[in-house]
Formats: C-alpha cells, structure tokens, sequence
C-alpha cells in the first residue's frame, strides 16, 4: 500500500486529500492551518504537525500548495525534500510557471528522488468529485508508478512528456484560455449592456452558436449578478495569467491578448474585489464603459 | 404567396435564396455577378436585372448584400427603397454596425416601407442548410409578417427587441467573441509551439477543459495545417471585428481584446493572406513568437 504525505490542504488539496483517504490510501496531511488537518483527520487522514512529517517515510509526497515559492519552501527550507526516503516521488500539482517546475524538479533529482510534473484543471468541483484532469510531465516509469495515486483524484490522466515542465506549459495555455475566455465574456456583455440589448438574451443567442464558450456558459450567468457564488476568485486569475506571462516571458513569446486580460483582473482586484468570484471581472469593463458620471 | 426581391447572391445569400424557392416562394434575384444570378435560376428563382428590378411588386425585399454601404446603394441610389410597394418590408441581413443600421431603418420607413434588422449567425454551413440563427429585432407586427421567411433559411428565429439596430448589436457581441475567441486559440497554440510541447496532447485536452470554446474545437485543428480549407476567411474577421470597434466607438466603449484580436487579423491580411481562412490568424502569431531569425 502507498504511504503519501499531502501537503496542502485548501479548497483544491483538501478535498483531493479526502479522495486518497477514501481509496485506501495512507494521506499524512499537511497544511499551515490547523482546522484543515482536522477536517482531514476527520476523513480518515493521518495528521502531520510539520512539512517534514508528512513526508517521513512516504512513497509519494503530493504538493497542493498555493504556488512555486511555496513548494520550494516546504521542500528545501521545510525539510520535506530530505525527510522522503530514497525511492520517493515528488508529485507538483500547484499551477506554477514552467521554468520554476523545471527549476525544483532539477533539485528533487539532485538529491536524488523522482518528480512529476502534474498541475490538475478541473476547480473545486473536480477535486471533489475525483474527476479533475491531471497534465502530467514526468519519465515514462515514474509515471507509471504514481498513476493510481493520480487516478484515485482525476478521471482523465494525460501523459504528455518526459520533461518535468512540460505539463505545467500545457497548464499555463490552458489558463491563456480560460482568463481570456473569462475577459472577453464580459467584455461583450458590457457592450450589449451600454447599447441596451438584454443580457439574457444575449447570453442565450451566443450560449448556442459559434461564439460560445465554457466560461461564457458557466460564468456568463453570474455576470449579471452583484454577488455572485465564489467558485474561483478573482486573485486566482491575477495569479495564473501572471504566471502565462512569466513563462511567455522566459521563452520570449509575445502575448497580447492575455497580457489585456491580466490587467483587466488586477484593475478588478485593485478596485478591492480580488476576493469576489472571477465573474466579476466584469466589473473593470463596467468601470471602462457603463459607469455614468454622478456615480 | 409572398413575392420575395433579394439582393446579394453570395456564398451565403444563394444558399439562402435557393431554400427560399424550394420552399414554394416567388424569389427575384440580383447580383452583380450574372453567374450568382443565373444559378439561382436554375434553381427556382426569376432573373432581376437590376436592384429596382428585384424589388419591383415584392411584398418582402431581403438584403444580404457585404455591408451597410452596400445596402445603402441599392436602396438608395439603385432605386430598390423606390421600386417596392407601399406596405412592402425591407429585411436587412448582412452583417452591419448597429448604428448604420439605425440610419438606414429611419430613411426606410420616412419612406413609408417597414424594415426589419435581422442579421444571422451560422455562416455558409447554416446557409446551406436553412439552420442559421436569425437575430430579429423589429416591431411585433413586422416581425410577424416576415416570420415564415425567416424560418424558410433558420432554424432559430430569436425577436430581441423592436428598435432596428438591437438585431445588430448581438450580432456584433457574437462577433467580438468569436474573433478573441479565435485569436486567442492562436495565441496559446502559438505559446505551445514555442514551448516544444505536442500541439495535438494540447488540443485534446484544452478542448476538453474549460479553456473550451466553439471557436477553439473548430478552428484549432485548421491551425495547424498550412493551407486548411477555407470556411471563412481572415478578411471577414478585418470587417466584423471592424464593425465592433465601430459599435463601441459610437456609444463610446472601450473594448481593449476586440482591438487587440482586430490587429491580429488585419497583419495577417497585410501578409498577404486576407483570403486565407481564418484559422490563419495563427500567421500573426508566428510572425511574433515563433519565427526564426534565419527567416
């Protein structure tokens, strides 16, 4: 049976925690709040008082955390990276930018464990149903030696390379198109809504025809909302369309139309809604366009 | 039986015109190309010689002519508005700025005729197969009376208003999302490419994801091919996304990834391509990521 150190517990890692749990396997959980080992420990988990003891004597060590200065932090500062035992394998599920997964995984080999590159898409609802898709990067056999742990969270488990990076790219195009996706959505709402036309019925028109999208779909609706439900905040997109900039940047890919759309979330987040659900970037284009001049 | 005038016998308007026939009624053609008119013909329909001439004695004159100005020549200056009966309707279905549209409603009903903006969504596939989407917007009574034209070449026949121009406006939001959408697939295939990662592993699983859109399964796999089939071509995206920032500029909103998506199409076309399908926007990309310095 593997023993797996988790580390991380929010509201992706918790719940994708739980799932390991439920399958068998032994999760000694990690995470700086101490309410989320708890609810961990509740699910049949193992606690962990400390970075390094999550990773004593595990097989697999899953980092959830937040982003790549974290997983450095809990590896090489936390004493993660040298509690694992030989034969360990470090599995990196944070979205992080390409170059720094190439980075820490040049430094887990060194000291010689193996690596998987393996960012998840799929939000909160994947990770707790189990049905999140996993991009993973990794040499052919260490692959195949996590896979169940991957497929105990995931249902569509992608191998797309052998070089430690490469599923974090695939992450970042990903994010590209889901931040711009989400942008432009509420940029044509906020023009139909400054020419008049009726939202719903927008939505209904382009929901079916060839300027559909799944964000249009699935955040369209909440757009018209005021506060709408949090399934993903505003300050995840500042992060990941950051991160699509970083990784245009080191390998000098020009990227206009993320680069519109950063910006975009972070007026957003500067307006101090950073918090709210990533629908409300909508709120920036209301700022640029529909607010009037005694508000 | 209505008697139907129709203008602009293009890749879409024959189609159009054609499935108007074979559904039983009288349809007068023009164009100013001969051959556009001697195949509709051959398939059911009487020869104009002139736009007055296509209008003349029909109840219904419908134009799918390239754009407003167009529009507003047969009208106007080709005598067309003239020549039509007094309770006759005129139905605008090219794609056109909302605010053009506006202008040209007003001076057909001073003239005493009914007009109805009813531009459509679905391209030449839809044309063909009489499944376009109709985006009507005209008052109750008008919209009524040319029902069952509409539904002889759509399948989804939508009233979203009785202001001309409201139909165009949602047309124009359509656009807008399908040229980011389009471009924005380009940018992060382009991303990929520069990256080194599989286009086809990127393309499964965004396609896959939430980073979907319509645009992106459709277009994406044209992307990677040098000379794709041309469904519609780069200069159509020149226009329409032309057309948007027309749109925001007359009620003064600001649509910073429109602007940005309309750039990209045009260099395309500055490169010579503007009759090359549209997936080819990834050429504006390549020119910016992922040319060599040997080119």
């Amino acid at each position: 049976m593997t023993k797996i150190g988790f580390i991380g517990l929010g509201s992706m890692g918790l719940p994708m925690a739980k799932n390991l749990a439920a399958r068998g396997f032994v999760v000694r959980g990690f995470d700086i709040r101490p309410g989320a080992i708890d609810s961990l420990a509740e699910a049949g988990g193992v606690r962990a008082c400390a970075p390094a003891d999550a990773a004593d004597g595990a097989d697999v060590l899953v980092l959830m955390v937040v982003n790549a200065a974290q997983a450095e932090a809990v590896l090489f500062e936390g004493g993660a990276l040298a509690a694992l035992p030989k034969n360990s394998i470090v599995v990196l599920m944070a979205t992080c930018p390409p170059r720094a997964v190439e980075l820490i995984a040049a430094r887990v080999v060194e000291a010689g464990r193996s690596f998987v590159d393996a960012p998840v898409s799929g939000g909160v609802v994947g990770a707790r149903a189990a049905t999140l898709s996993i991009i993973t990067a990794a040499p052919r056999v260490t692959f195949a030696a996590v896979r169940p742990v991957l497929e105990a969270v995931g249902d569509k488990v992608f191998h797309v390379g052998e070089r430690p990076g490469q599923g974090a790219m695939i992450k970042t195009v990903n994010q590209l198109l889901c931040g711009v996706h989400t942008a432009v959505a509420a940029e044509a709402f906020s023009l139909a809504a400054k020419a008049g036309v009726d939202l719903n019925v927008v939505l209904e028109i382009v929901s079916g025809s060839s300027a559909s999208s799944w964000m249009l779909k699935d955040r369209g609706p909440r757009m018209m909302q005021d506060e709408p439900p949090i399934t993903s905040a505003v300050d995840i997109f500042v992060k990941d369309l950051g991160i699509v900039l970083e990784a245009g940047r080191d390998i000098k890919a020009a990227l206009p139309l993320a680069a519109v759309a950063h910006q975009m979330f972070l007026a957003v987040s500067g307006q101090g809604y950073g918090d709210a659900d990533d629908s409300q970037v909508i709120r920036a284009y209301r700022a640029l366009i529909n607010q009037s001049r005694r508000q």
